[in-house]
Protein backbone atom coordinates (compact mmCIF):
# COMPACT_ATOMS: atom_id res chain seq x y z
CA UNK A 1 0.00 0.00 0.00
CA UNK A 2 1.11 3.66 -0.81
CA UNK A 3 -0.08 7.06 -0.07
CA UNK A 4 -0.34 7.62 -3.55
CA UNK A 5 -4.12 6.58 -4.62
CA UNK A 6 -2.60 7.41 -8.75
CA UNK A 7 -4.30 10.46 -9.09
CA UNK A 8 -0.67 12.85 -8.24
CA UNK A 9 -2.50 13.23 -4.56
CA UNK A 10 -1.47 12.01 -1.74
CA UNK A 11 -4.72 9.60 0.03
CA UNK A 12 -4.82 11.39 3.18
CA UNK A 13 -4.98 14.69 1.98
CA UNK A 14 -8.20 14.00 0.28
CA UNK A 15 -9.37 12.24 2.90
CA UNK A 16 -8.07 15.61 5.90
CA UNK A 17 -10.11 17.48 2.92
CA UNK A 18 -13.69 15.76 3.11
CA UNK A 19 -13.20 15.24 6.39
CA UNK A 20 -12.16 19.04 7.02
CA UNK A 21 -15.55 19.75 4.92
CA UNK A 22 -18.42 17.98 6.83
CA UNK A 23 -17.01 19.38 9.63
CA UNK A 24 -17.35 22.85 8.25
CA UNK A 25 -20.59 21.59 7.75
CA UNK A 26 -21.75 20.59 11.00
CA UNK A 27 -20.35 22.95 12.58
CA UNK A 28 -22.06 25.62 9.87
CA UNK A 29 -25.31 24.28 11.17
CA UNK A 30 -24.86 24.33 14.65
CA UNK A 31 -23.48 28.37 14.38
CA UNK A 32 -26.39 29.26 12.61
CA UNK A 33 -28.83 27.47 14.80
CA UNK A 34 -28.18 29.57 17.71
CA UNK A 35 -27.53 33.13 15.23
CA UNK A 36 -29.35 35.82 16.53
CA UNK A 37 -31.39 33.76 19.23
CA UNK A 38 -31.00 34.51 22.62
CA UNK A 39 -27.93 34.01 24.08
CA UNK A 40 -25.81 34.23 27.10
CA UNK A 41 -22.77 36.54 26.21
CA UNK A 42 -19.59 35.83 29.13
CA UNK A 43 -16.27 38.29 28.83
CA UNK A 44 -13.38 36.49 28.69
CA UNK A 45 -10.20 37.82 30.09
CA UNK A 46 -8.96 39.46 27.09
CA UNK A 47 -12.39 41.31 27.61
CA UNK A 48 -13.61 39.67 24.01
CA UNK A 49 -16.99 37.94 24.48
CA UNK A 50 -17.85 33.78 24.26
CA UNK A 51 -21.28 32.83 23.65
CA UNK A 52 -22.43 28.97 24.23
CA UNK A 53 -22.56 28.86 20.95
CA UNK A 54 -18.77 28.93 20.69
CA UNK A 55 -18.63 26.44 23.41
CA UNK A 56 -20.66 24.13 21.71
CA UNK A 57 -19.54 24.79 18.12
CA UNK A 58 -15.77 23.97 19.62
CA UNK A 59 -16.89 20.70 21.53
CA UNK A 60 -18.42 19.23 18.52
CA UNK A 61 -15.54 20.09 16.42
CA UNK A 62 -13.22 18.45 19.21
CA UNK A 63 -15.52 15.41 19.65
CA UNK A 64 -15.51 14.73 16.02
CA UNK A 65 -11.40 15.43 15.51
CA UNK A 66 -11.06 12.56 18.45
CA UNK A 67 -13.52 10.21 16.72
CA UNK A 68 -11.74 10.09 13.64
CA UNK A 69 -8.35 11.28 14.24
CA UNK A 70 -7.31 9.84 17.79
CA UNK A 71 -3.53 10.55 17.98
CA UNK A 72 -3.94 14.35 16.44
CA UNK A 73 -3.46 17.46 18.46
CA UNK A 74 -6.33 20.06 19.31
CA UNK A 75 -5.67 23.88 19.48
CA UNK A 76 -9.22 25.72 19.69
CA UNK A 77 -9.93 29.41 21.07
CA UNK A 78 -12.53 27.96 23.27
CA UNK A 79 -11.21 24.87 25.21
CA UNK A 80 -7.82 24.85 24.77
CA UNK A 81 -4.98 22.65 23.20
CA UNK A 82 -4.30 18.85 23.50
CA UNK A 83 -1.09 17.58 21.94
CA UNK A 84 0.29 20.16 20.06
CA UNK A 85 3.96 18.22 19.75
CA UNK A 86 1.35 15.37 17.17
CA UNK A 87 2.52 15.33 14.14
CA UNK A 88 -0.49 16.91 12.83
CA UNK A 89 -2.66 19.76 14.63
CA UNK A 90 -5.99 20.59 13.97
CA UNK A 91 -6.16 24.40 14.82
CA UNK A 92 -9.95 25.65 14.89
CA UNK A 93 -11.92 29.11 15.70
CA UNK A 94 -15.75 27.63 16.31
CA UNK A 95 -17.06 31.72 15.58
CA UNK A 96 -14.32 34.16 14.39
CA UNK A 97 -16.35 37.36 14.68
CA UNK A 98 -18.47 36.49 17.82
CA UNK A 99 -18.86 40.32 18.08
CA UNK A 100 -20.69 40.20 14.45
CA UNK A 101 -22.64 36.95 15.79
CA UNK A 102 -23.72 38.60 19.29
CA UNK A 103 -25.01 41.76 17.43
CA UNK A 104 -26.98 39.74 14.45
CA UNK A 105 -24.44 40.71 11.75
CA UNK A 106 -23.99 37.56 9.03
CA UNK A 107 -20.35 37.94 9.04
CA UNK A 108 -18.53 35.65 10.91
CA UNK A 109 -16.78 32.29 10.32
CA UNK A 110 -15.71 29.25 11.60
CA UNK A 111 -12.29 28.80 11.09
CA UNK A 112 -10.36 25.03 10.61
CA UNK A 113 -6.83 24.01 9.59
CA UNK A 114 -4.84 21.24 9.52
CA UNK A 115 -1.64 21.48 10.39
CA UNK A 116 1.79 19.10 9.86
CA UNK A 117 5.04 19.72 11.82
CA UNK A 118 3.57 23.62 12.90
CA UNK A 119 3.13 24.40 9.05
CA UNK A 120 -0.55 24.79 8.29
CA UNK A 121 -1.25 22.48 5.09
CA UNK A 122 -5.52 22.73 5.12
CA UNK A 123 -7.56 25.81 5.71
CA UNK A 124 -11.32 26.35 5.59
CA UNK A 125 -12.53 29.39 6.10
CA UNK A 126 -16.51 28.60 6.47
CA UNK A 127 -19.15 31.51 6.80
CA UNK A 128 -22.79 30.32 7.66
CA UNK A 129 -25.14 32.68 7.48
CA UNK A 130 -23.61 33.99 4.07
CA UNK A 131 -23.28 30.26 2.76
CA UNK A 132 -19.88 31.09 1.88
CA UNK A 133 -17.36 29.23 1.90
CA UNK A 134 -13.58 29.38 1.10
CA UNK A 135 -11.10 26.32 1.29
CA UNK A 136 -7.47 25.07 0.32
CA UNK A 137 -5.39 21.88 0.48
CA UNK A 138 -1.65 22.05 0.22
CA UNK A 139 -0.64 22.84 -3.07
CA UNK A 140 -4.06 22.48 -4.52
CA UNK A 141 -5.93 25.27 -6.35
CA UNK A 142 -7.91 26.81 -3.39
CA UNK A 143 -11.56 27.15 -4.06
CA UNK A 144 -14.15 29.46 -2.92
CA UNK A 145 -17.84 27.71 -3.16
CA UNK A 146 -21.37 29.39 -2.85
CA UNK A 147 -24.83 28.26 -1.38
CA UNK A 148 -26.02 27.32 -4.70
CA UNK A 149 -22.68 24.59 -4.60
CA UNK A 150 -21.28 26.71 -7.47
CA UNK A 151 -16.85 26.34 -6.86
CA UNK A 152 -14.59 28.42 -8.46
CA UNK A 153 -10.55 28.36 -8.28
CA UNK A 154 -9.37 31.36 -6.26
CA UNK A 155 -7.30 33.68 -7.41
CA UNK A 156 -5.59 36.92 -5.82
CA UNK A 157 -6.32 40.48 -7.87
CA UNK A 158 -3.22 42.20 -9.74
CA UNK A 159 -3.01 45.17 -7.36
CA UNK A 160 0.90 45.87 -6.78
CA UNK A 161 0.25 49.21 -5.28
CA UNK A 162 -0.52 50.81 -1.98
CA UNK A 163 -2.28 53.44 -3.85
CA UNK A 164 -4.69 51.04 -5.77
CA UNK A 165 -5.30 48.88 -3.18
CA UNK A 166 -9.11 47.97 -1.98
CA UNK A 167 -7.44 48.13 1.53
CA UNK A 168 -9.40 46.05 5.28
CA UNK A 169 -9.03 45.59 8.89
CA UNK A 170 -11.39 44.93 11.10
CA UNK A 171 -11.44 47.78 13.22
CA UNK A 172 -9.28 50.38 14.33
CA UNK A 173 -9.62 49.59 17.92
CA UNK A 174 -7.90 46.52 17.91
CA UNK A 175 -4.37 48.24 17.54
CA UNK A 176 -2.25 49.89 19.93
CA UNK A 177 -0.98 53.31 19.68
CA UNK A 178 2.14 52.75 17.71
CA UNK A 179 0.00 50.20 15.44
CA UNK A 180 -2.31 52.47 14.72
CA UNK A 181 0.34 54.86 13.92
CA UNK A 182 1.35 52.83 10.69
CA UNK A 183 -1.78 51.46 9.91
CA UNK A 184 -3.59 54.54 9.69
CA UNK A 185 -0.65 55.57 6.93
CA UNK A 186 -1.60 52.32 5.02
CA UNK A 187 -5.26 53.78 5.31
CA UNK A 188 -4.16 56.87 3.98
CA UNK A 189 -2.54 55.67 1.18
CA UNK A 190 -5.15 52.78 -0.45
CA UNK A 191 -7.48 53.82 -2.90
CA UNK A 192 -10.65 52.21 -0.93
CA UNK A 193 -10.05 51.75 3.10
CA UNK A 194 -12.40 49.73 4.58
CA UNK A 195 -13.30 48.17 8.29
CA UNK A 196 -14.81 45.23 9.32
CA UNK A 197 -14.99 41.35 8.27
CA UNK A 198 -12.79 39.56 10.54
CA UNK A 199 -11.77 36.19 8.59
CA UNK A 200 -14.07 37.24 5.73
CA UNK A 201 -11.68 39.61 4.43
CA UNK A 202 -9.01 37.22 3.75
CA UNK A 203 -11.55 35.26 2.19
CA UNK A 204 -12.19 37.85 -0.23
CA UNK A 205 -8.74 38.55 -0.72
CA UNK A 206 -8.63 35.51 -2.14
CA UNK A 207 -11.05 35.86 -4.40
CA UNK A 208 -9.58 38.95 -5.90
CA UNK A 209 -12.67 41.41 -4.42
CA UNK A 210 -9.96 43.33 -2.30
CA UNK A 211 -6.08 43.32 -2.03
CA UNK A 212 -4.89 44.14 1.54
CA UNK A 213 -5.87 43.23 4.74
CA UNK A 214 -3.69 44.36 8.42
CA UNK A 215 -4.86 43.43 11.38
CA UNK A 216 -3.19 42.32 15.03
CA UNK A 217 -3.52 40.71 18.15
CA UNK A 218 -4.77 38.03 16.10
CA UNK A 219 -4.02 34.29 17.71
CA UNK A 220 -3.08 31.09 15.63
CA UNK A 221 -7.16 29.90 15.98
CA UNK A 222 -7.46 33.24 13.98
CA UNK A 223 -4.89 33.10 10.86
CA UNK A 224 -3.49 29.30 10.54
CA UNK A 225 -7.04 28.69 8.29
CA UNK A 226 -6.10 32.09 6.23
CA UNK A 227 -1.99 31.11 5.18
CA UNK A 228 -3.04 27.72 2.61
CA UNK A 229 -6.43 29.81 1.13
CA UNK A 230 -4.45 32.93 0.72
CA UNK A 231 -1.05 30.88 -0.62
CA UNK A 232 -2.88 28.64 -3.15
CA UNK A 233 -4.49 31.95 -4.41
CA UNK A 234 -0.64 33.15 -5.18
CA UNK A 235 -1.50 36.01 -2.31
CA UNK A 236 1.29 36.50 0.32
CA UNK A 237 0.66 36.55 4.32
CA UNK A 238 3.20 37.00 6.70
CA UNK A 239 3.36 39.10 10.38
CA UNK A 240 4.00 42.83 9.73
CA UNK A 241 8.32 41.92 10.02
CA UNK A 242 7.24 39.96 6.40
CA UNK A 243 8.27 36.47 8.25
CA UNK A 244 6.26 33.48 8.25
CA UNK A 245 2.83 33.19 10.48
CA UNK A 246 3.76 29.84 12.92
CA UNK A 247 2.16 28.75 16.38
CA UNK A 248 4.81 31.70 17.86
CA UNK A 249 3.96 34.62 16.15
CA UNK A 250 3.47 38.34 17.53
CA UNK A 251 -0.57 38.44 16.53
CA UNK A 252 0.55 40.84 13.79
CA UNK A 253 -0.97 39.82 10.66
CA UNK A 254 -0.87 41.33 6.83
CA UNK A 255 -2.07 39.81 3.69
CA UNK A 256 -1.93 41.01 0.37
CA UNK A 257 -2.81 39.96 -3.44
CA UNK A 258 0.84 40.32 -5.12
CA UNK A 259 4.55 40.67 -3.70
CA UNK A 260 4.55 43.71 -5.04
CA UNK A 261 1.60 44.98 -2.87
CA UNK A 262 3.54 43.16 0.21
CA UNK A 263 6.38 44.12 0.28
CA UNK A 264 5.32 47.81 -0.14
CA UNK A 265 2.81 47.31 3.18
CA UNK A 266 5.68 45.91 4.95
CA UNK A 267 7.78 49.04 4.57
CA UNK A 268 5.51 51.06 5.75
CA UNK A 269 4.72 48.34 8.92
CA UNK A 270 8.45 48.55 9.98
CA UNK A 271 9.09 51.97 10.18
CA UNK B 1 -65.82 55.25 -3.17
CA UNK B 2 -63.49 56.01 -0.13
CA UNK B 3 -60.09 55.88 0.43
CA UNK B 4 -60.93 52.66 2.90
CA UNK B 5 -61.36 48.78 1.40
CA UNK B 6 -62.95 48.46 5.05
CA UNK B 7 -59.97 47.08 6.92
CA UNK B 8 -58.96 50.16 8.60
CA UNK B 9 -56.09 50.66 5.82
CA UNK B 10 -56.49 53.46 3.18
CA UNK B 11 -56.26 51.78 -0.22
CA UNK B 12 -53.30 53.87 -1.40
CA UNK B 13 -51.03 52.92 1.44
CA UNK B 14 -51.77 49.36 0.24
CA UNK B 15 -51.12 50.28 -3.42
CA UNK B 16 -47.80 51.60 -2.77
CA UNK B 17 -46.70 49.31 -0.16
CA UNK B 18 -47.10 46.34 -2.59
CA UNK B 19 -45.40 48.53 -5.40
CA UNK B 20 -42.38 49.30 -3.09
CA UNK B 21 -42.07 45.61 -2.68
CA UNK B 22 -42.32 44.90 -6.37
CA UNK B 23 -39.71 47.45 -7.03
CA UNK B 24 -37.56 46.45 -4.25
CA UNK B 25 -37.93 42.58 -5.91
CA UNK B 26 -36.55 44.17 -9.19
CA UNK B 27 -33.64 46.11 -7.93
CA UNK B 28 -32.68 43.72 -6.38
CA UNK B 29 -32.45 41.43 -8.65
CA UNK B 30 -30.67 43.67 -11.44
CA UNK B 31 -28.04 44.64 -8.11
CA UNK B 32 -27.68 40.56 -7.84
CA UNK B 33 -26.79 40.52 -11.27
CA UNK B 34 -23.95 43.09 -11.44
CA UNK B 35 -22.16 42.15 -8.11
CA UNK B 36 -18.89 40.55 -8.31
CA UNK B 37 -18.70 41.10 -11.47
CA UNK B 38 -16.61 43.15 -13.58
CA UNK B 39 -17.64 46.85 -12.87
CA UNK B 40 -16.43 50.39 -14.63
CA UNK B 41 -16.24 52.43 -10.80
CA UNK B 42 -16.26 56.22 -11.47
CA UNK B 43 -15.71 58.45 -8.39
CA UNK B 44 -18.30 61.00 -7.87
CA UNK B 45 -17.70 64.98 -7.12
CA UNK B 46 -17.76 64.00 -3.30
CA UNK B 47 -15.10 61.34 -4.20
CA UNK B 48 -17.72 58.65 -3.40
CA UNK B 49 -17.52 55.52 -5.98
CA UNK B 50 -20.30 54.97 -8.33
CA UNK B 51 -20.91 52.60 -10.77
CA UNK B 52 -22.94 50.87 -13.99
CA UNK B 53 -24.86 49.15 -11.47
CA UNK B 54 -26.12 51.95 -9.19
CA UNK B 55 -27.29 53.94 -12.22
CA UNK B 56 -28.74 50.85 -14.13
CA UNK B 57 -31.21 50.35 -10.86
CA UNK B 58 -31.91 53.54 -10.55
CA UNK B 59 -33.30 54.19 -13.94
CA UNK B 60 -35.02 51.45 -13.76
CA UNK B 61 -36.81 52.44 -10.41
CA UNK B 62 -37.07 55.85 -11.86
CA UNK B 63 -39.04 54.40 -14.77
CA UNK B 64 -41.11 52.20 -12.88
CA UNK B 65 -42.33 55.00 -10.30
CA UNK B 66 -43.12 57.16 -13.52
CA UNK B 67 -45.02 54.84 -15.32
CA UNK B 68 -47.42 53.82 -11.81
CA UNK B 69 -47.27 57.23 -10.24
CA UNK B 70 -46.70 60.01 -12.83
CA UNK B 71 -47.87 62.82 -10.63
CA UNK B 72 -45.37 61.93 -8.46
CA UNK B 73 -42.04 63.56 -7.94
CA UNK B 74 -38.66 61.40 -7.15
CA UNK B 75 -35.12 62.13 -5.53
CA UNK B 76 -32.75 59.47 -6.28
CA UNK B 77 -29.07 59.90 -5.67
CA UNK B 78 -27.48 59.29 -9.13
CA UNK B 79 -29.72 60.89 -11.51
CA UNK B 80 -31.19 63.50 -9.27
CA UNK B 81 -34.34 65.50 -8.32
CA UNK B 82 -37.77 65.51 -10.55
CA UNK B 83 -41.15 67.09 -9.05
CA UNK B 84 -39.84 67.36 -4.80
CA UNK B 85 -43.18 69.82 -4.79
CA UNK B 86 -45.10 67.28 -5.49
CA UNK B 87 -47.57 65.29 -2.78
CA UNK B 88 -45.50 62.43 -2.79
CA UNK B 89 -42.28 61.88 -3.79
CA UNK B 90 -40.23 59.01 -3.93
CA UNK B 91 -36.56 59.09 -2.28
CA UNK B 92 -34.50 55.93 -3.97
CA UNK B 93 -30.57 55.20 -2.98
CA UNK B 94 -30.11 52.18 -5.84
CA UNK B 95 -27.05 50.82 -3.80
CA UNK B 96 -26.46 52.27 -0.35
CA UNK B 97 -22.98 51.11 0.50
CA UNK B 98 -21.03 51.58 -3.17
CA UNK B 99 -17.45 50.89 -1.61
CA UNK B 100 -18.90 46.92 -0.22
CA UNK B 101 -20.41 46.53 -3.24
CA UNK B 102 -17.15 47.44 -5.20
CA UNK B 103 -15.45 45.34 -2.90
CA UNK B 104 -17.40 42.41 -3.02
CA UNK B 105 -18.82 42.64 0.55
CA UNK B 106 -22.52 41.72 0.66
CA UNK B 107 -23.66 44.27 3.18
CA UNK B 108 -25.40 46.99 0.70
CA UNK B 109 -28.47 47.48 0.10
CA UNK B 110 -31.33 49.59 -1.86
CA UNK B 111 -33.08 52.19 -0.47
CA UNK B 112 -36.99 52.98 -1.27
CA UNK B 113 -38.91 55.71 0.92
CA UNK B 114 -42.42 57.29 0.01
CA UNK B 115 -42.46 60.79 1.11
CA UNK B 116 -46.07 62.72 1.73
CA UNK B 117 -45.18 66.27 2.22
CA UNK B 118 -41.67 65.71 3.24
CA UNK B 119 -42.86 63.29 5.66
CA UNK B 120 -41.62 60.26 4.81
CA UNK B 121 -44.28 57.59 5.09
CA UNK B 122 -43.21 54.35 3.92
CA UNK B 123 -39.46 52.66 3.61
CA UNK B 124 -37.81 49.80 2.66
CA UNK B 125 -34.19 48.30 2.86
CA UNK B 126 -33.76 45.53 1.04
CA UNK B 127 -30.27 43.70 1.46
CA UNK B 128 -29.75 41.64 -2.06
CA UNK B 129 -27.53 39.69 -1.32
CA UNK B 130 -28.61 38.73 2.46
CA UNK B 131 -32.11 38.04 0.79
CA UNK B 132 -33.36 40.20 3.86
CA UNK B 133 -35.64 43.31 4.01
CA UNK B 134 -36.94 45.52 6.38
CA UNK B 135 -40.49 47.14 5.01
CA UNK B 136 -42.71 49.55 7.24
CA UNK B 137 -46.05 51.62 6.10
CA UNK B 138 -47.22 54.88 7.36
CA UNK B 139 -47.91 53.18 11.30
CA UNK B 140 -48.20 49.81 10.74
CA UNK B 141 -45.91 46.97 12.71
CA UNK B 142 -42.89 47.10 10.72
CA UNK B 143 -41.53 43.67 9.59
CA UNK B 144 -38.16 41.88 9.01
CA UNK B 145 -38.37 39.58 6.07
CA UNK B 146 -35.63 36.80 5.39
CA UNK B 147 -34.73 34.66 2.19
CA UNK B 148 -37.17 31.96 3.48
CA UNK B 149 -40.44 34.10 3.62
CA UNK B 150 -40.41 34.01 7.26
CA UNK B 151 -42.09 38.03 7.97
CA UNK B 152 -41.25 38.94 11.82
CA UNK B 153 -42.97 42.44 13.08
CA UNK B 154 -39.73 44.74 14.33
CA UNK B 155 -39.27 46.23 17.99
CA UNK B 156 -36.48 47.09 19.39
CA UNK B 157 -34.48 46.10 21.97
CA UNK B 158 -34.96 48.21 25.52
CA UNK B 159 -31.37 49.28 25.98
CA UNK B 160 -31.77 52.40 27.93
CA UNK B 161 -27.91 52.93 28.72
CA UNK B 162 -24.91 53.95 26.46
CA UNK B 163 -22.90 51.73 28.62
CA UNK B 164 -25.17 48.60 27.73
CA UNK B 165 -25.39 49.80 24.17
CA UNK B 166 -24.18 47.55 21.37
CA UNK B 167 -22.82 50.63 18.91
CA UNK B 168 -22.69 50.83 14.81
CA UNK B 169 -21.07 53.01 12.69
CA UNK B 170 -20.47 52.45 9.51
CA UNK B 171 -16.39 54.15 9.52
CA UNK B 172 -14.55 56.60 11.18
CA UNK B 173 -13.34 58.06 8.72
CA UNK B 174 -16.85 59.58 7.56
CA UNK B 175 -16.59 62.36 9.97
CA UNK B 176 -14.75 65.99 10.61
CA UNK B 177 -12.45 66.00 13.88
CA UNK B 178 -15.08 67.60 15.43
CA UNK B 179 -17.05 65.12 14.93
CA UNK B 180 -14.37 62.33 15.51
CA UNK B 181 -14.03 63.23 19.13
CA UNK B 182 -17.40 63.49 20.44
CA UNK B 183 -18.26 60.18 18.63
CA UNK B 184 -14.75 58.71 19.79
CA UNK B 185 -16.39 59.19 23.10
CA UNK B 186 -19.51 57.67 22.47
CA UNK B 187 -17.77 54.25 21.21
CA UNK B 188 -15.74 54.62 24.03
CA UNK B 189 -18.60 54.51 26.81
CA UNK B 190 -20.65 51.66 24.59
CA UNK B 191 -20.80 48.27 25.52
CA UNK B 192 -19.59 46.74 21.98
CA UNK B 193 -18.71 49.58 19.07
CA UNK B 194 -18.67 47.92 15.84
CA UNK B 195 -17.67 49.39 12.13
CA UNK B 196 -19.52 49.03 8.89
CA UNK B 197 -22.88 48.45 7.56
CA UNK B 198 -24.31 51.59 5.98
CA UNK B 199 -28.30 51.08 6.01
CA UNK B 200 -28.14 47.55 7.72
CA UNK B 201 -26.92 48.90 11.20
CA UNK B 202 -30.33 50.72 11.01
CA UNK B 203 -32.53 47.61 10.11
CA UNK B 204 -30.85 45.48 12.95
CA UNK B 205 -31.46 47.94 15.07
CA UNK B 206 -35.19 48.22 14.40
CA UNK B 207 -35.03 44.23 14.42
CA UNK B 208 -33.60 44.32 18.20
CA UNK B 209 -30.01 42.90 17.19
CA UNK B 210 -28.14 46.77 17.91
CA UNK B 211 -29.01 49.15 19.97
CA UNK B 212 -27.45 52.72 18.64
CA UNK B 213 -26.20 53.73 15.40
CA UNK B 214 -24.55 57.76 14.94
CA UNK B 215 -23.09 58.99 11.29
CA UNK B 216 -22.90 62.22 9.46
CA UNK B 217 -22.68 63.08 5.82
CA UNK B 218 -25.94 61.32 5.00
CA UNK B 219 -28.59 62.65 2.05
CA UNK B 220 -31.62 62.32 2.12
CA UNK B 221 -31.71 59.05 -0.09
CA UNK B 222 -29.47 57.60 2.62
CA UNK B 223 -31.81 58.13 5.73
CA UNK B 224 -35.35 58.62 4.82
CA UNK B 225 -36.34 55.39 3.73
CA UNK B 226 -34.52 53.95 7.60
CA UNK B 227 -36.80 56.70 9.42
CA UNK B 228 -40.61 54.72 8.57
CA UNK B 229 -38.72 51.68 9.78
CA UNK B 230 -36.89 52.76 12.57
CA UNK B 231 -40.18 54.86 14.20
CA UNK B 232 -42.57 51.75 13.87
CA UNK B 233 -40.16 49.55 15.36
CA UNK B 234 -40.37 51.69 18.54
CA UNK B 235 -37.01 53.44 18.10
CA UNK B 236 -36.23 56.78 17.90
CA UNK B 237 -34.31 58.88 14.56
CA UNK B 238 -33.29 62.18 14.72
CA UNK B 239 -30.28 64.63 13.65
CA UNK B 240 -27.68 65.26 16.18
CA UNK B 241 -29.61 67.85 17.64
CA UNK B 242 -32.46 65.64 18.37
CA UNK B 243 -34.44 67.37 15.74
CA UNK B 244 -36.62 65.45 12.79
CA UNK B 245 -34.61 65.05 9.67
CA UNK B 246 -36.02 66.21 6.57
CA UNK B 247 -34.99 67.11 3.19
CA UNK B 248 -32.83 70.00 4.64
CA UNK B 249 -30.98 68.32 7.22
CA UNK B 250 -27.35 68.51 8.42
CA UNK B 251 -26.48 64.96 7.36
CA UNK B 252 -25.65 63.88 11.04
CA UNK B 253 -28.13 61.07 12.22
CA UNK B 254 -28.44 59.29 15.01
CA UNK B 255 -31.18 56.41 15.85
CA UNK B 256 -31.58 54.59 18.99
CA UNK B 257 -33.63 51.36 20.27
CA UNK B 258 -35.65 53.86 22.81
CA UNK B 259 -36.10 57.55 23.94
CA UNK B 260 -33.41 56.93 26.87
CA UNK B 261 -30.99 55.78 24.86
CA UNK B 262 -31.32 57.87 22.06
CA UNK B 263 -31.29 61.13 25.20
CA UNK B 264 -27.96 59.91 26.46
CA UNK B 265 -26.34 60.00 22.89
CA UNK B 266 -27.79 63.38 22.06
CA UNK B 267 -26.81 65.17 24.80
CA UNK B 268 -23.06 63.16 24.09
CA UNK B 269 -22.94 64.36 20.63
CA UNK B 270 -24.36 68.15 21.29
CA UNK B 271 -21.15 69.01 23.51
Amino acid sequence: MTLSDGEDEPMTDRTFLRFAETLADEAAALGSKWFRKPIDIATKEDLSPVTEADREIEALMRRRIAEAFPDHGIFGEEHGQERLDAEYVWVVDPIDGTRSFVTGWPIWGTLISLTHRGRPELGVIEMPVLGERWIANSGQPGEFVTRTGRREICRTSRCRALADARFYTTSPLYFDDREREVVTRIMQSAATPRFGGDCYAYGLLASGYIDLVVESRLMPFDYMALIPIIEAANGVVSDWAGEPLTFGSTGQVVAAATPQLHEEAIAVLRR
